[in-house]
């Protein structure tokens, strides 16, 4: 049994008798979207240091407790972000598409609305923009997770008792905050709020309630460029809201893209969002260790792309060859479209030889354009590296649970997605 | 929290405190071979109950308390079924292809062996050959899984103090242990053994040692025949341990087509393994219910085929399709190189329509003989339930852990396979 076990059997030896009475007095949520067992697993064999003979366990692997089950209240057993969220958010399935609605659409309270209700301060923080399907269904309630501006309006329309649901929001979005019709970030303004439009900057925010919006949309891919802007964010984040935990906190912090780079299929995207979303959750246990009273929980959505170590046939996952890939494939492939040499960009972007056949695929595939230059860039590097993909969308494979900090025992074994919730929202309402 | 669940938290805290004084007096080790975390959730959505809106927990939902990471100690971090079972009965990882040796191929010795030091009686069930290389590598050595004969000569050449490793085998294997070079059937005998080699009499086998052997190498698919041949060799099995149990017992128990299914890429194949091991799952349950200083412990040697729920784009798993399918596609294959009439073949196995395009494809596979063929019946059944798989080798993802009964807490969490060994030699030891 490794230390982290060892401290985890004994939290739960000893705290256990506990739960009853004492209900955790902060909860930092952290949700890696698409982050299904492969991410986890794939993670550690990437992160492994190659000088030492075994293979060194990962922050996840401290801190596992269980898995969860994601099917939404469909006629499909596979969810998407929205019906994953809402379940993760509320405790109640429902369908794909659905914000913090249920099946008849009706909005459901979300445990962010709660904790507000019982005057906790309460934060989203995201990589993508932050009205995108899973902060969304923290704060807002809308029949569909297409309509960005409507969501973006609820996080200032949405009052819990004359409040505003959450007193910090840190990711992108401006083209949805700041638009014809409405300007969400005057509004913003003018009800107290901080506002930052500046990453590098972040520092300057110094109190809440505050917003943040980092991007048009999504963050840039970590391994494109801020490989650490959620790990940022979440220090950020805590400090904040430490200040202002009299009636303690909830937060919900996501790494978003770990589902944009598993739709792509590009494993080095992937890994590079994993590591920051590794990140910064080590930050949110360094919180906890300082702050026993707080509660740390973390899962997933679904899993995305239906990836795999190892393919076709080969007992072998190359992860030497994923660490030499330096961009994602999308920029890779814009490179390469405003660029004669692809030559040079190959060798710049990856450690695999410019082979005959590599080059013959890739001028074929420039002629067609971004998104097929950068299918024929990925496939390359799966390839190489034997990394299986099945599907361009979610898998409904089983995801894995992590949990520490008081409270932590409760999330032990196979549960529903629901069940996390659940058992998130009565803690809150104690 | 579900039942199971809150029986499992509950077992945590009033048994935790109790484990450095009592380890379990028997100890019930499973082994799905191959079944990675794509399989344990395939098969709830698989058994979903359709009249109900929630999906049914499966009896490895109600035990799950962790995963296992797999690599060998090779130059790959996927490990073969040699490999995998060497580090799940020794605590030491290996090479692939190795038989309980070590890297330089000295022998070492497992948790079985250890067991009859102790004078606890012993036993290996398995739906494979009983020489293949999961049980293999529990009561024998060798170099190579493919010796084959050697390793059936090491069931009765391998002394430990005097004595045979195994007082009890079933599972598969006459042609290697009735040979023209030695016929060990009747070595066993002269030692005492009790012999069967007919399944539909197992229950004539009425006490120990014993050993059955009930097909020339591994038992027929579950789905073609049999389907609950593990089950009955479960119960058989526990019920002559339980009258040899002044030492306590231990025995491992495997699970071993599902890898073979996940192999061929037959998911129909798949679900039937693992609903027969799903059902000798239940009734070691209900050993440890009424024994309950008894531990049963389950997990997998590595994920195969790279098994995703959900393909091509599509947020579906059709389960429907799947439970449609009546045989092994190489049995449905080995039908339609037998007959004129296709079509009614694909009916009576498949409960998909005979289209005209599944007409041209199985004409044309059907002059290529049975293994074409059956590529393209699994593959048209893949594509109908948005099936994915990525490969006919193993993949790296971690595995599921299960732990039932006396000292199950000792198993949550995140843990190398070789940490699962580890705590049952102890528990052993004591
Ligand atoms: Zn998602
Ligand atoms: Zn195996």
């Amino acid at each position: 049994m490794n230390k982290s076990l060892s401290l985890l059997a004994s939290s739960i030896i000893f705290s256990s008798s506990l739960y009853a009475q004492t209900a955790p007095k902060n909860i930092i949520y952290m949700i890696g979207d698409g982050m299904g067992p492969a991410y986890t697993t794939a993670y550690r064999y990437f992160m492994d240091d190659a000088n030492t003979k075994v293979v060194e366990p990962t922050v996840f692997d401290s801190i596992l407790v269980g898995m969860a089950h994601t099917y939404p209240d469909d006629d499909t057993v596979v969810t998407d972000s929205a019906a994953g969220a809402t379940a993760l958010s509320t405790g109640t399935k429902s369908y794909n598409g659905a914000i913090a609605v249920d099946t008849h659409k009706k909005p459901l309270t979300t445990m962010l609305e709660i904790a507000k209700q019982k005057n906790m301060t309460t934060g989203l923080v995201a990589t993508s923009q932050i009205n995108h399907a899973t902060p969304a269904s923290f704060a807002s309630h809308n029949e569909s997770r297409r309509n960005y501006d409507e969501i973006a309006n609820d996080y200032i329309d949405n009052k819990i008792e004359g409040k505003l649901p959450a007193d910090l929001m840190l990711g992108g979005g401006t083209k949805y905050f700041i638009r014809e019709d409405r300007n969400l970030v005057d509004e913003f303004k003018a009800a107290g709020y901080s506002y930052s439009d500046n990453l590098a900057a972040l520092d300057k925010l110094e109190k809440l309630p505050a917003l943040g919006l980092f991007a048009p949309v999504g963050l840039p891919f970590a391994i494109d460029e801020n490989p650490n802007r959620l790990e940022k964010m979440t220090k950020k984040s805590l400090s904040l809201l430490d200040k202002h935990k009299d009636n303690g906190f909830f937060v919900m912090i996501e790494g978003s893209q770990i589902d944009w780079c598993g739709h792509a299929n590009d494993i080095a995207c992937a890994m590079s969002e994993m590591h920051d979303f590794a990140n910064a959750i080590k930050v949110a246990k360094q919180y906890v260790d300082k702050n026993p009273d707080t509660l740390l929980v973390i899962t997933a959505d679904h899993s995305t792309g239906g990836l795999t170590l190892g393919a076709n046939g080969q007992y072998r996952w190359e992860r030497d060859i994923i660490k030499g890939v330096s961009a994602s494939a999308e920029t890779i492939a814009k490179k390469m479209l405003e660029s004669e040499d692809l030559e040079t960009i190959w060798t710049q972007s990856t450690s695999l030889p410019f082979e005959k056949s590599t080059k013959l695929l890739l001028e074929q595939a420039k002629s067609k354009g971004n998104k097929t230059l950068a299918q024929v860039i990925k496939s390359r590097i799966s390839e190489a590296s034997f990394t299986g993909w099945t599907t361009s969308g979610h898998t409904a494979i089983d995801v894995p649970v992590f949990a520490y900090g008081q409270g932590a025992e409760q999330f032990i074994g196979s549960q529903n997605n629901t069940a996390i919730a659940d058992k998130l929202i009565s803690f809150i309402k104690q």
